[in-house]
């Protein structure tokens, strides 16, 4: 018996292709029965690949039958060549599908200024066109992945009437070069409810703010995509707003907020995942320049690595993330425990406490500024001795 | 024979008070003959340490008569007491050197949050003007030291006249929390030449900005000082602009950029420095943000320890840096060997001598824009195994 449909209305798959010197899974697809509504939002890198720059010119239709992705290449900094190359990966999946070429979107993930080993692809797009299977869902993700140590899946409900519920399903990609703005890595979200265009849109440019409150590194990458399609076979009137869009939109979030969790955890090295909640900023802005100051300071983040309730660090980078504060206002708790209040230290007990929290897996760093009802959060892992490691490693 | 004096009209000190649990020289004193002009430069962290508050509020009048550093304890963070114990350290300095109080600038480094051994410091300051010598710099730059692996010391001369120069002395510690705005860690510079008060100010405001082109991890510490006092022991008439003015402030710059340089190389785990070049930028401003985002990549500064020419995260950086750029135009060389050219790799024979190139200590990355006239520079140092294991461990 065949596993249930991954979600209503798509179909996945992955394969080898040759991309990667590892042989491990680097052509994906994910293809609807028909043209659906889809929306996509993309990194902010001045520096962007030639599938970026592909992709958000043919989804401004507010329309998609199909994405194709490789990964072991980014196809970034590739020059023309780069833009013959993700125009040739759209045009023979378009061709192997039997559909119009501006509807299939393309996006690569990988190594940076190399050319696309485009003749491989294009010799495996009928294979892979072929292996598209509704509970194809894990052959995708695992060919979407880098250096990913595991696969990054999440599934939210969104409730339609009495009986009936659609499911929103994402999968994501992701370990370095992460500190998104506006978008990250490379994410794909399906959904068997029926949408509208212009609010599928809507709802991914709100709730993606979620997907920027994480980092690793805060490098951005050149390739940063997030994709979201929604077939309809769950035969719902097209959410359009009101309260079924509040529900989607909720579930979007879920998503989200889930699948960058993972991403964090899959962070390169990382062995600890921490929130960093900010609290009484002047305002929500203020709030997140903040928590995002910490995730991003190095001496915080091996301060983590190392268990070290080193407080003294966290005041520093608050100092630094140019928002008007009163350091002698600011109390800062590692999980349960207050080590800082009123800027000052609480003393040796609470810092042995708050060290034995430290050495769990994942807690909360909580801050409280005392200025103000602005509140941020930010998702981030420590700075690793296997970090410099994974990254020092000379490719040739 | 007494050694010649290191910067004439001035004497310092070294000894060890016992607050550091080293057994290290850690409270220093710079002592002129009498009040005079001085400057300062502050850190722009809003979180400020006591002894930074304090010695700001005084040195506003231009004149000073001596400084006061204590090492191995920060006095940030340390609430009204703080601010009490930077009193009292200039206080005893004051009673032992005979001055008024006011003309006494104080400064400390090392942990943030843990309140000062006021005591010991008291105690031991009698000894410590005692000890005060014509030739005692080497024992003052020995006891400002924290995390540093070596001394930094800076020398330049000023020409006054046919046969006088007068000297500009220049010490600093630094080694972590590295990422100066306006300011950096403990700077201490001396001159011998007579300057008037408005033009001391003027030649620091203007010539710190080398100081600014400097970076180890991107965070910016609680205490950053940089003071500059002038003894007139030189007996010229008081620079206060013109050609004297001009190679006063080319003397400053020079001892501030080769400090800047020696802090660099002592980056916490630094195994290579590096000089981030960037020309063909809108503006200046422009270029200085670039060479300074490329410089506080975390994967640029891996690659730099695994000695990798990974140009692909440098053109990743550069579109981080917000800053409106052409990515085809773009070059990158890595010393003499170019390995990217209009945004395309040049290819593996480019690679692998760059490869060679960065196996070297020091080196320069030259990225041209191709956008406008603007220049800039950085210098950064790598993120190494070293970094992580210094700043992850416990400290208790």
């Amino acid at each position: 018996m065949a596993n249930p449909p991954a979600c209503p209305g798509f179909k996945f798959a992955g394969i080898l292709a040759g991309i990667k010197a590892t042989q491990r899974p680097d052509l994906a697809l994910l293809v609807a029965e028909a043209d659906v509504p889809a929306a996509a939002v993309f990194t902010q890198n001045r520096v962007r690949a030639a599938p970026v720059e592909l992709s958000e010119k043919r989804v401004a239709s507010g329309l998609a039958r199909a994405i194709i992705i490789n990964s072991g290449n980014a196809n970034a900094c590739t020059g023309p060549r780069g833009v013959e190359d993700a125009q040739a990966m759209g045009h023979y999946a378009a061709k192997a599908i039997g559909c119009d070429e501006k509807r299939v979107l393309v996006a690569s993930t990988g190594v940076i200024g190399q050319p696309l080993p485009i003749e491989r692809i294009v010799e495996a797009t009928p294979r892979l066109v072929a292996a598209a299977r509704a509970d194809g869902l894990e052959d995708f993700t695992r060919a979407i992945m880098t250096t990913d140590r595991f696969e990054k899946r999440a599934l939210a409900l969104v409730p339609l009437g009495p009986k009936t519920r659609a499911r929103v399903v994402g999968v994501a990609k992701g370990a370095g070069m992460i500190a998104p703005n506006m978008a990250t890595t490379l994410v794909f979200v399906t959904t068997d409810a029926a949408v509208s265009k212009s609010f599928l849109r809507k709802a991914l440019q709100e709730e993606v703010e979620v997907f920027n409150q994480i980092s690793v590194d805060g490098d951005t990458s050149t390739n940063d995509s997030l994709f979201l399609m929604a077939s309809g076979a769950a035969k719902n009137k097209p959410i359009e707003g009101g309260d079924k869009g509040l529900a989607f939109r909720q579930a979007l979030r879920e998503v989200l907020a889930d699948l960058g969790r993972q991403i964090v955890r899959d962070g390169e090295g990382a062995t600890h995942v921490v929130t960093i909640e900010v609290l009484g900023a002047v305002s929500a802005a203020d709030a997140d320049r903040v928590a995002r100051r910490i995730g991003a300071s190095p001496l915080v983040k091996t301060a983590i690595f190392g268990a070290d309730p080193n407080w003294g660090r966290i005041l520093a980078a608050i100092g630094n993330a140019g928002v008007e504060i009163v350091p002698s206002k600011i109390d800062v708790a590692i999980g349960e425990i207050e080590i800082c209040r009123g800027g000052m230290g609480v003393g040796g007990q609470a810092e042995h406490a708050a060290h034995e929290v430290m050495r769990r897996g994942e807690y909360i760093i909580r801050v409280h500024l005392h200025g103000g009802r602005g509140e941020g959060r930010h998702v981030t892992c420590d700075l690793t001795v296997d970090y410099v490691k994974l990254n020092a490693d000379y490719r040739s």
